[in-house]
């Protein structure tokens, strides 16, 4: 089936590979020409602007979006101008799923489907497949299937529909009307968060268990380690991590990448420890803050990224501010 | 080898059914009789008694205790008390560490090693194995190293040890000295806690995505639901902890199992959302705060267990009490 | 000064009193004529209907609203509708902040001005006076001074404005353009809930100091109390709060209202636990995750509201079928 | 009436300023001659040893300890050995409650009555009063009263006890056996941790009032700013804090200091924002998780201090490893 792609990043043109293989008719655009060059050697067709990408698509034509949320309604919105009744615009990006809603609506008159597809499986999808959530009208998703059903992992293997759950064990799921994908996604990062969080949390609390192998001071502004005698493991972290995925209660794909991340480097010296976020699981607790749903462990996952950035330093001014004024405390030096 | 195992519930019976399998010769006891006389039917010879476990078995002896963490100690200092130079004291329960610590020391005049045993897998051990994390002296870790290797995952599958991780990818380790075991699981719990939680929030916000098909009233009590047209889904809980399973960032055991749980009672009908926390939970938290590193995703998963059985009532309270004095706000009725 | 009053509840008809004390002439309006007919017995000049109430007022006009948030702009629009080049338009209310921005870009080209006030002192304005955070165009907040100063806790005290903060001592600030008043006033209440969950948490924690008193169960479910000789205080909490008044750090207004409650209802038995949220607390929050700033305090206290009114049962749900999924646990009754 | 003082730091050397103003006999120690001296100038009686202390008391003597947390039960049980039946020591430090409840059964054989002071006020005590909880037998309690009265706020003002609260609207309450005293200071502090930090994530959100003032960067590791226009205030933090002070639901005695700190300093550049933890926050926190009672806001306020001294760092290192692994991201530069 024919498909165009636009933007060749990281997951675009892993995306573009897993399709080809699986014998689809790419057409791929990027504003970096290299990109679009490197894929051209790999099979794919080439087009050097959006104009001659749509002139290279037949109808009903499908054109993929894999772009930064920042700029995505812009550019959907310059294709839609310039396509027709019938086509469709996939977002395969990690757009707030409220301009999967706005743009299904603005483009709805033009008779363009607008489908948000929330992709998950990172640099890691091109072999394994990507786990797709797909929102937006029945009869374009449907038309789309094979698309979908190629990037999804289960592609080639021949996974039976479940009576219950649909396409779902073979990888990707139509999960509702427009924005349900993007939505979808949104909530499934926020769970990353939290988890890998869990994870963290867990495995710097096992590398403080030697703390009492050293001195702490004795003033009034440290509080003393009460039972130092329990704090005297040296925590094999690769090893620890590694039998975790084998029988345990907490065995996972990221504990997977994780022990392999510690057997590479196991104190993580290549990482200074400033995590970014990209945005879900920003938009997942503000969903849940809309609904009134509590989420502290989301919540607390997100708020550590942002500490990890120093973005709570002016806060810990205030509070030593505090302890200054009122009992004279003055800040510990580094 | 010969093994005996003290504590017949759920997990100590279906440890001694994968250590019959594998062909070791397991003496066993339980308080309630019946419990012993299911496993001799199934291979395991019976024990009456405390003593008459003892003289069943052969020096040097290795007592395994799979009890409830409160009586474990007064157990093991019972069994201590009866057993000779050179003989262990395994507990494979889940105590807290701080017990293997002491009880080691304890027991290491009279020649009796205690080997602590972190213990994951659940109901699913006997058939997925179990992921043991192990603390004590070197020489009585290895002299059981046939019992760890068998209830370990990786029984009878020839997997190499590791230069690295060493038996660690055959799903048991040795962590380190006595404690190391259950200082190891306890994390290892507390993750758990922690990637639990992030599931359940996640779930709870996809649940409530509908929120905008229903109406919220209008007082000043109520903060108005600013935007209902982004909150018209209704997810497919099955449907979608499905497709994740399938090519996701977040695949995992407990999401396999949230899964499944989901097609059988796609509204959890048979669960009323209060949860137990069992010890280990806790511990780390304490852990945490000990050796003062920061663990907050942790600790809003056991508090959220805390609140799931009502235990923020009078917190809940005295907030009420505080807004109706200063604003004269009445609780509104449930 | 002349000033009109839209919206008698709980804190506007308060608001009127306390401006005819200070010999303001208030042209008052509500939905419920008795509330008008209320004011007018206290001096206050009642209106039928807004249009009444605006041919009542001399130019330039002043309208005050204080009303629930959901209706407010939808008011405010059909007063500027009525209202002339030169008069204002006050939201004393809790709004959303970018209401504000909003409706003053809005009502500039019809040259009326748009003031938002965020408003705190609870019923006890009154009499304490109210703690106003003003935004809006500089020139309109000047000639409403005499108002803003009767309102605040100052008036009549004769305080010096402060070289640097301003009127800020006298209880009123003018905090910057469209939106500053109520942006203030929002993080004053996000703040407020943080506060107030602390004391809440606190004497939630001083009112299990007997937990060791009781028996806790000892199953596998249970984590037992390590050490009940510690947890043997049957505390008096009206005396520690009085107490606490006097002197120690953490003395407030909160805190003296607490004190009151608890004298008056030892175990506050009046509230059931679930306490309401208006809107300033979500709304804190947002503006935290949209500009990256950690606030995890500010999130555990927002959710422990959602989670007093149940909020988390679903979650819990989801952690109950995973915990009977891995292990077998089965919940236990209440 | 006489005391003795043993530890001249911060907190004891003004508490002995204000004895000795209320008329008080002070006979006072530290292992820094300079600390007594200074205080003998002012009135006090000097020692040169503990031996020297004890040889200057009257019996029945009282022996105020007011030293690190660390150091209090050796120096308590040093002079209890060189105490006689019928004499007192009072720990006025922040020491965990369970060392009261220790050394006190362990001192009760001898007839000596240990009682536990939580001592709250800093700075401002010597001026203000001392808000003090204490635990201990009533009979040595009430021995000491006129010590309690004087050091309390409430000295000299004539204030009546109240038939409910007793001695506490004076500023000092007995709280009950021992360790009452310092479990409820405990928690007070707990609490205070909690409240500070809702000030300072506040704080930290008005100063990012004006994040849509500057430039986000578009790329796919970074969250678009949805709408800038929202975030343009730049908050005068001096006025504000000034402005909540009168009338405001928040008004406090933390915040009134809160407004002093920033009016010398409007951007805390005196502070880095490393703030340590003197023992109090973590032991609430211990209780909480002991007895079961959900403490997320007291929890995060804790943690965040952790974190600002840098103790998330690993836990970020595992998060950009896992990030690095799963998506190709990098760590963005500092």
């Amino acid at each position: 089936m024919q498909i165009a792609m636009v933007g060749l990043g990281r997951m675009g043109a892993n995306m573009v590979r897993r399709l080809l293989k699986q014998g689809h008719d790419c057409v791929v655009f990027d504003v970096n020409a290299d990109n679009v060059a490197a894929l051209v050697k790999e099979g794919a067709k080439g087009a050097s602007s959006p104009a001659d990408l749509i002139s290279k698509l037949e109808k009903p034509r499908a054109v993929w979006l894999m772009l930064p949320a920042a700029i995505t309604p812009k550019i959907a919105r310059e294709f839609a101008s310039q396509l027709d009744n019938g086509d469709a615009i996939i977002d395969g990006g990690n757009s707030l799923y409220h301009e999967a809603i706005n743009l299904s609506a603005e483009f709805a008159p033009l008779g363009i489907d607008f489908i948000d597809v929330g992709t998950s499986g990172g640099v890691w999808g091109l072999e394994r497949g990507y786990s797709l959530m797909i929102g937006g009208p029945k009869a374009a998703v449907q038309r789309l299937d094979p698309i979908f059903a190629s990037l999804a992992p289960g592609a080639g293997q021949n996974i039976a529909e479940d009576p219950e759950t649909g396409t779902a064990p073979r990888g990707y799921l139509h999960c509702g009307p427009a924005g349900a994908g993007h939505f979808v996604k949104m909530v499934h990062n926020g769970i990353e968060y939290g988890v890998m969080a869990a994870y963290a949390e867990g495995l710097n609390i096992l590398k403080a268990a030697n703390a009492g192998n050293s001195e702490r001071e004795v003033d009034a502004e440290t509080a003393p380690l009460a039972n130092p005698q329990y704090y005297r493991f040296d925590v094999d972290l690769p090893a620890v991590t590694e039998v975790w995925r084998h029988g345990s209660v907490i065995g996972s794909w990221l504990l997977d990448l994780t022990a392999e991340a510690l057997k590479q480097d196991p104190h993580l010296e290549h990482y200074d420890g400033r995590v970014s976020d990209s945005g879900e699981g920003r938009w997942t607790l503000q969903a849940a803050v809309e609904t009134g749903v509590p989420a502290p462990v989301l919540a607390s996952a997100l708020f550590e990224r942002f500490s990890s950035r120093g973005e709570a330093q002016f806060a810990g001014k205030v509070l030593s501010a505090m302890r200054h004024a009122f009992g004279g405390h003055l800040e510990k030096a580094k």
